[in-house]
């Protein structure tokens, strides 16, 4: 007996679906099935957006953000303030920052942070640009504002070694109890963190 | 102050995969930057697929399920034995079956369930074809395997009021404990029907 499965063009659509970071073989084959019933603008709108980024998205000159110009939106907007930069990891690192609407000076994304484990040393992140940035102009700050985690950790001591000797201010963010957050369910390092970093009221 | 976001082809993208079903704003943005940088062959593979399977994918001109050919595999076959039709809501049930290597028969897939709340009736599901193939042809029997839900045996229970007539066997799947599975989970409507069904051993 001969088994049935999907038509050989929708199997095909769900192993690439399956590739995407969290789909599983369920989850790709519920999603196959929806771009197949959707609205034909919907399900030929995301394949052409797809391939639109990829070919219009670039990493900026300057900072290394995404952008689908030479240089950034921030970085050539004259109104913020040149003499701050805020490093981080990631493109979506830069949108988190400017959500708080607190920060007015430009970015450095590395993509990336150090991790010796999965062989991601200096040369492999956006750093010799970094230091380029700051040899070059007016810098008075750097905010690491790499992840907390181990490898956000090293990445941003391993800058602050090289940036300080610059004469550059070398700033991380403060580490504390999230707003609104409850004690109790705060983990103790952060806890110990907060304690250490209190501040007068 | 002006605040920086995506570039304008990322926003897009992120907002077409926010479409997808299960898919929330952060797991779109989370997509977008892995398909930006994924290998190329995986994110235009992904792009070609889609647009591929639209074009390629119909419906069987026999039992209505998805097939890149006039007639499915499964209704071509001349081995299954095309007096028993297995009715289904959805292609992704014809492989459930198949799965369970127990089912040589032929399917018929409506494409839904009748739910008068969302406006589905009689014409929106793939019922008139069904009612032409047990007309003309040899059949013997009629397994409804549609889900177990309200609107599951709602279908069932109106298709088996229009069968019956015909001097044609209908079933359904038995209900009852899942193979496996503890008395204790077992929703008590389930363990009421499978004391029902009970039979001697």
């Amino acid at each position: 007996m001969s088994m049935y499965f999907y038509p050989p063009s929708v199997e095909e659509l769900i192993s690439y679906l399956n590739k995407l970071p969290g789909v599983g073989p369920k989850t790709a084959q519920r999603l196959a099935l929806h771009l197949l019933n959707t609205r034909e603008a919907d399900a030929v709108g995301l394949a052409r957006a797809i391939t639109a980024t990829r070919e219009k998205v670039r990493r900026c000159a300057v900072c290394g953000n995404l952008t689908d110009d030479e240089v950034c939106p921030v970085c050539s907007d004259e109104q913020r303030d040149a003499s701050v930069i805020c490093v981080v990891e990631h493109p979506g690192d830069c949108i988190a920052m400017e959500r708080t609407g607190q920060f007015n000076g430009l970015y450095h994304v590395l993509h990336g942070a150090l991790s010796p484990m999965e062989g991601i040393g200096p040369a492999e992140l956006n750093m010799d640009s970094l230091m380029q940035r700051l040899r070059g102009g007016n810098i008075r700050e750097v905010v690491m504002a790499t992840n907390t985690g181990v490898e956000g950790e090293a990445t941003a001591l391993y800058l602050a070694r090289l940036i300080k000797p610059l004469g550059i201010r070398v700033s991380r963010l403060a580490y504390g109890v999230a707003v609104g957050g409850d004690l109790e369910y705060t983990d103790e390092v952060t806890l110990g963190r907060a304690l250490a970093g209190r501040s007068d009221i």
